[in-house]
């Protein structure tokens, strides 16, 4: 069986070396000549709107799916009516679109944050009367990682905001002060049947994710996995999803969807049965799920900018590289370790280590998470 | 970093599956175009005897290593003078030969079978007096799975045993009655440092590895692990090796070495904190080790001929399938699965399934392995 990916990057990657022990081959179309899926399966370097690349890729592959959301609707369409294409249409447009993926949870009966669709400035500017400041500014698409999003909180945050971010369609976010930002990864196959990994606790910085603990019998998992479990429905969608929400204290909010695997399921390699990777395949393919279930305990961490010395992260007990191979650049994710397979203690020293060689204090310890602009409503 | 490896079959494949992730990248050496880790790094299609492919090897790659033992000397030796090679030469003859394997353990102070080498029809009549009979008579080199081997239980036997193994080089070896066959799977590094994974016990069929089933905390593992860790210190070894022994309900002989990763560690990807394939590279490039720790009950069946049903395996709990992408062919090993990371129940009757779908009765409650000569002296 062979699989085509949309986009080659880590996510890809992984994605690959999970499934090339379940005897498939793959081919990605990445319009990168260097993106690090690249050597684990055939890369048509096209764009995505490049149609005899997507001509090929349709028809060599048994399936297709995305690692990437933003691929344009017309090609998801396009490639579907050729070749099985998960996820489908309608899950790629909630997850690509903030307005769309607003409403596609809020009509889920998922509780969200009041928000407000505005493609004017003056429709901005009464929506900040409306909403009221501080608030966010969001631009509908290309949002990502902190990216395409702007912070009000006086009236000359205001002024500027609308002309910084473009003047595109966008959205108006409440602030949200929350305790805590958790997700759910979900996985739905084609027959409908779904798998739920436990809780996840995520500790952001500068609006990237930097830590990931799962935390599996949280009191507010049954929840949470409730309200992943009926979008996942509502969208029939097949494949990994990944719900993330603000825990204000009393109650969950949905902020965003992710309609592929998920960077705060990386832990899962290690971690779970079965890693969310193998599930997506799964998933796609037809297959029967794998177990979700947490194998003790562990923590991801994302390695920014540039790898460490690869001895230091190895030395440390229970630790597990995953080198993406990329180019160092500020800021840029190039890799993750994970700590798992170890008793309680061992798992506390050597995620203080991996914190330490990665540059990076302890997020559990400061409250950096609570009402700080820098994980806020993204 | 470059990791050249001679031999491109599953261990290769396997190697590079766990050195991806590291950020590694890996150049075979193997004739066979179709060999099953092509793919995953470059592919040099030639003999070991390839001067110009050898040259080409040791230029491009930072450490050397094989996934096949019987490399010719001259060729590792000819390699290690220009780009660090593990094993080193030592350990690669001693594996290769069947009578300087003997040896080799011999010296290390480890019980063996009685043996005697043989040169001629002449000694081999004079070896068979001495040692009587039943015996099993084996060629010294290219000796794996069941191969260039013969057992020796009437006189008939013995007058045909010569010619048929084609009279050349051989060992006389003691027909061993043993209780069960067991290995150890031990690492060493460039420092000196060892690490070693539990006690497996093994199961074969036809003389080829069928089930592995590590067993933590064996009244013979202590004994075992000694015996491992003094062989690797006598052989200078860096990398994994395996050793195996027959259990004979008293005392344990060693019957092999493998100076590379090992069938019977195949229960490490899942079932341990670190891979035997990890701590093979880790081993090789300076790198920490890392903890061999199990994780669990885990066991491992080897899938021979050809692939049964993917969906079949997958559908039972805590299976990892592992494909290794080969065409099939009757008696070829061409996957194997593990269950892990699941309850003793579950544990159990995954495995059932699992030796049910592979159409192989469990071997745990037949005992074919008792004097049985599918399971003799190989």
């Amino acid at each position: 069986m062979r699989v085509g990916v949309l986009g080659a990057g880590q996510l890809g990657r992984m994605l690959a070396l999970a499934g090339l022990p379940l005897g498939l081959e793959f081919v990605f179309l990445d319009r990168a000549s260097d993106a690090c899926a690249r050597g684990l399966g055939r890369h048509l370097v096209a764009d995505f709107s490049d149609e005899s690349a997507l001509e090929e890729l349709a028809r060599d592959c048994d399936v297709l799916t995305v690692e990437f959301e933003n691929v344009p609707s017309l090609t998801v369409r396009t490639l579907a009516q050729r070749t099985p294409t998960f996820p489908g249409e309608t899950s790629l447009v909630a997850a690509q679109d903030r307005l769309a993926e607003r409403r596609a949870l809020s009509d889920a009966g998922i509780p969200v944050p009041p928000y407000l669709g505005v493609d004017s400035e003056e429709q901005f500017r009464a929506a900040v009367e409306e909403l009221g400041l501080p608030a966010v500014l969001k631009t509908r698409r290309l949002g990502y990682d902190g990216k395409g999003m702007r912070v009000l909180r006086t009236q000359a945050d205001v002024a500027e905001a609308w002309a910084t971010l473009g003047g595109v369609p966008s959205m108006l976010d409440t602030m949200v002060r929350f305790v805590r930002e958790v997700s759910v990864i979900g996985v739905r196959g084609r027959d409908g049947q779904t798998a739920f990994y436990p809780l996840v606790e995520n500790y952001h910085q500068d609006g990237i994710l930097r830590l990931s603990v799962p935390r599996p019998g949280d009191p507010v998992e049954d929840t949470a996995v409730g309200h992943t479990a009926r979008l996942m429905d509502a969208l029939g969608h097949v494949g990994v999803m990944a719900v993330e929400f603000f825990d204000d204290g009393e109650r969950l909010l949905a902020n965003e969807l992710a309609c592929r695997v998920h960077n705060s399921g990386h832990w899962t390699i290690e971690g779970a049965v079965t890693s969310q990777f193998e599930n997506h395949l799964r998933a796609i393919l037809g297959l029967p799920l794998g177990s979700p279930a947490p194998r003790g305990e562990a923590a991801m961490v994302n390695i920014l900018g540039a790898m460490p010395k690869r001895e230091d992260l190895l030395a440390l007990p229970g630790v597990h590289l995953h080198d993406y191979g990329k180019q160092p650049r500020p800021g840029r994710k190039v890799g993750h370790a994970t700590v798992a397979g170890v008793d309680a203690d061992t798992m506390d020293s050597s995620l203080k280590g991996l914190l330490a060689v990665v540059g990076m204090e302890d997020p559990r310890r400061v409250p950096v998470f609570q009402g700080d602009e820098d994980n806020a409503g993204r």
